[in-house]
């Protein structure tokens, strides 16, 4: 059986967001499963000694433009959150509870939910009762997600994806791996889907 | 009459040699011109604070394996320079040079042979021996090239590009302006034609 497409990402990425809408399409399109795997990108981020893209002076300006105008090509919504860069780490630990708790599906959803609060909304998501809400507008229970961002199993679950993300030399979000082939960044999901029609070139 | 698109690059980049190759036709299908822009890309990545991607480790690793990639996939020869990193300000000089002496056509042909004899026969683009041998290869005078090496007005054209580019936000290569609009990297070249298309979204 054809392997899983991993799709890591951060919840706080404009771009992560966006290559969201795209990749289990591409996956299911090609008989494929994408599985999503949220990390802590700015610890990766720092051990390159990279910034996030908005801190940058021209790289940024760029970038939140890009951002908006991909948006607009897919008919995403999007709005840069303000204040950007809120801690996502909260929420992604929430996520990998939802994941074990009640699988994949609710888990995407609650993930979705979340970005589309950030991205969208202006949540604040690094707030316990926002995330409570979230949960509860995907049918999972409040108190019970409210009690995960503070278990040190699922927050473990974060560290271990971040660490494996960090050995395997994942950097970036969106980063899309096919059968051992790195692909990073949402403008490169075209390749990503050549690739699955090719089997590789 | 249709504005002329701006193609910054530089010589060294891998990403503006690949771009190099589809530019002019994307411009053309859509009735315009591409102006070729070289650029000190170092000293504007120096004012962000970024290095080449290469000298990242994770970063680096996998950009070396998406140029190798998409080369491959559009049938561009491609090897990365051993050593990399070669100085590109003479070959840049006398390209704008050629551009005045010559006109654009003899100077696009001039940077084409430069990043082909620098990315595929690992030529030392910074000697100005190979810049002759390069130039009289494109049938301009070897002779002359060299002297232009050192020509403060072409060097000071250069440089006043560099400092148009980072004035205007042009942090990358290839970086591409269109009407105003800016598009960064090899891998937004279809917004760009798509952009020409639709005018603008």
């Amino acid at each position: 059986m054809a392997q899983d497409i991993d799709f890591w990402f951060t919840f706080g990425s404009p771009a992560g967001y966006l290559a969201s809408h795209r990749i289990d399409e591409i996956a299911v399109r090609h008989g494929r499963k994408a599985r999503w795997r949220p990390f802590n990108i700015r610890s990766v981020l720092a051990q390159e000694g990279i910034k996030p893209n908005i801190l940058y002076e021209r790289k940024g300006r760029y970038t939140r433009h890009d951002w908006e105008r991909t948006a607009r090509l897919r008919g995403i919504p999007f709005r840069l959150p303000d204040p950007f860069l809120r801690p996502t780490l909260p929420a992604m630990t929430v996520f990998y509870w939802v994941a074990d708790e009640l699988g994949e599906g609710p888990a995407k959803a609650f993930a979705q939910a979340v970005m589309r609060a950030y991205f969208v909304d202006n949540a604040e998501i690094d707030e316990p009762d926002a995330l409570a809400l979230i949960a509860e507008g995907c049918g999972i229970d409040g108190d019970k997600a409210r009690m995960a961002i503070e278990d040190r199993t699922y927050r473990e679950r974060l560290d271990a994806a971040t660490t494996e993300a960090s050995r395997i030399g994942v950097w970036g979000s969106p980063f899309v791996i096919v059968d051992g082939e790195p692909f990073w960044g949402e403008d490169r999901l075209d390749q990503v889907d050549l690739w699955l029609t090719r089997g590789g070139w």
